[in-house]
């Protein structure tokens, strides 16, 4: 047993309905008197209550409404002057990953807000909300770093500012956090720790996304899946990036395919590749899953969904052509990690990326 | 789903066979150039290699060896002067509970040398390490707090450091961090994460205690059995006490109980006496023990561990009266958490102690 894990600092507050009061509570408790609220247009209905409350408990608010995919550099470089304008002494973000990145963007080293406190409040199964990962994109190329400033002093999650999500990005946003924790299994600094918050992350994810999948506005539902999405994200910023992620970061910019049905078509092929070769993570993603096996249960959790919503399936539905699979074969063996279970060779990497683009699930 | 769980920093180390190097790499990662190193008599030896690795990366090195059991207040003085006297800018203890509690007693609020970094290697499996609390005595009466400056910045385990720990020693260590693991289910404050934590550290002690009761310089068992007592303290410091820790605390007190012993002898009464109230609970202690039910898991470890060592199982054993029964009642039931999954009455709180003084199994 050799391993160094890494906890972080970090406050999550479960409050279903009570966004609002909680935001102000964290505020409070950091000492903090002026908030820059960062949240799309897109995100402005569900970010007003939140300012209603600071402003009736005598917090200053200004929002910032301009967020933008993926955080071009020069969109948070607009962000932190007017966070530096309006002399704000905490962020605010309430949003999906974006928000919550263009929020990170702010406080990270470098700018002129560092070391600000963020507080994060989802509205999607992102995940970024728990990492100490920070991503910006100049022209187009995204850097992504990490840095312990940029992680959220505290969380906010409330399940009703994501009852209107609809069912099929309830799935696809689902099933990207299940990718996190199941990469997370082999990342390349995953420890036991990890994989007890993986999990963990899959039970959650497996209890509640059948429950959105066939009703929307599940509270319970959704009160788990994020339970399991915040475990899944501690997990996999832990271990970092394994074959999984891998594979779908190469596919994804050399064929700019959809993100989230990237990760949920790639996830059953990488499962089936590697747990003949992880016993230890066959044995708890199985345990998770309350299956025979892991590749079992991720069978059965997609074929629940799938009588609800369409489950993402194969890449040659996004776009991506046969002959990429032979393109992609280098830049994936390049970046996979060494300690990788399974052994890559030409051929059996062929083999699942050909499976994965013809849809022909393990 | 309602909870605010708050994660702590804290960096973990697993080194088999590597306290010393990782001791130095944990100083110097903290930028620190002068040691104030405490170790009881009884340590040294086990602290000597840590102090030469040291003094040989060309760290100053003080050595402290006055430790008291609870940390009597003066004690405390004494080591805090000591820690000044030296010039100290890191603090190292290389012990059990008592040696570990010195050091926070050195580093905590009103301390001169508040907030200076403490580096715990635990030659035990007390769990003192993993957590934010500190405990002094004055006079008769031991105090404890919560303070995030006495949590270890960094935790170094190395298993070799226990394999001279007798049999007799581990059991009764490893089922008093058992009962973190158990009480933490229903603590106060528990939330989902805490049980998480707890599940993984019972599965982690039920997989090594085995191992170390039939060898009890086994290094997988004592490996095993470190993760499990150090994820029971994670989770037990976030629940708070339960019923378990609160019945040991007044029946410690009051009649002067051995203290592992009274944890390992009151645990099955409060396991058999929740379970049926807390479902949660119930079905993560079983799957953690791979048992039908948690109370046949909590029983089947305990008879695999009485196959080698004596497994204490009655208050009378210890010079608990039995008209301490009658006594004890009010004080108890003043103590535990209204929380508490099955309701209090003074019928059922009778029958258990009664129960545990007999050494009746439930």
């Amino acid at each position: 047993m050799k391993f160094t894990h890494e906890a972080l600092p970090q406050r999550v507050v479960f409050a279903t309905g009570e966004a609002a009061a909680s935001v102000v509570a964290e505020v409070t408790a950091l000492d903090r008197t002026s908030v820059f609220l960062v949240a799309s247009d897109r995100e402005a209905e569900l970010a007003e209550p939140v300012q209603a409350a600071l402003e009736a408990a005598g917090i200053a608010v200004t929002t910032h409404r301009e967020v933008v995919m993926h955080v071009p550099v020069e969109v948070a470089e607009r962000a932190r002057a007017a966070a530096v304008a309006a002399g704000a002494d905490v962020v605010v973000s309430v949003g999906g990953g974006s928000t919550t990145g263009l929020g990170k963007a702010v406080v990270m080293d470098g700018s002129p807000f560092a070391g600000v406190p963020l507080i994060a409040v989802p509205t999607t199964y992102a995940g970024s909300e728990a990492t100490n990962v920070w991503g910006l994109t100049v022209g187009e190329t995204k850097t992504t770093g990490v840095d312990n400033r940029v992680l959220p002093a505290s969380i906010v999650y409330d399940a009703t500012l994501l009852t209107s999500l609809t069912r099929d990005m309830t799935v696809a946003s689902g099933l990207n956090a299940l990718a996190h924790s199941v990469d997370a299994m082999w990342g390349p600094r995953a420890d036991p720790i990890d994989r007890a918050f993986a999990q963990e992350g899959i039970r959650g994810l497996a209890e509640g996304l059948p429950l959105v999948a066939a009703d929307h506005a599940s509270i319970e539902g959704i009160e788990q899946t994020l339970y399991g999405a915040y475990l899944s994200a501690v997990a996999f910023a832990s271990a970092g990036s394994g074959m999984h992620h891998k594979i779908c970061h190469v596919l994804g910019g050399m064929f700019n395919l959809p993100h989230a049905q990237t990760h949920a078509t790639v996830l059953p092929h990488v499962l089936a590749f590697n747990a003949p070769n992880a016993p230890d993570a066959e044995q708890r993603i199985a345990a998770a899953f309350g299956s025979a096996t892991a590749t079992d249960g991720l069978r059965a959790l997609r074929a629940r969904l799938g009588a609800h919503v369409e489950v993402p399936g194969a890449l040659q539905a996004y776009g991506m052509p046969e002959d990429g699979i032979a393109k992609a074969l280098e830049p994936i063996k390049a970046a996979i990690p060494a300690t990788n279970p399974t052994p890559i060779t030409d051929e059996n990497l062929t083999a699942l990326l050909q499976a994965a683009w013809k849809g022909h699930l393990p």
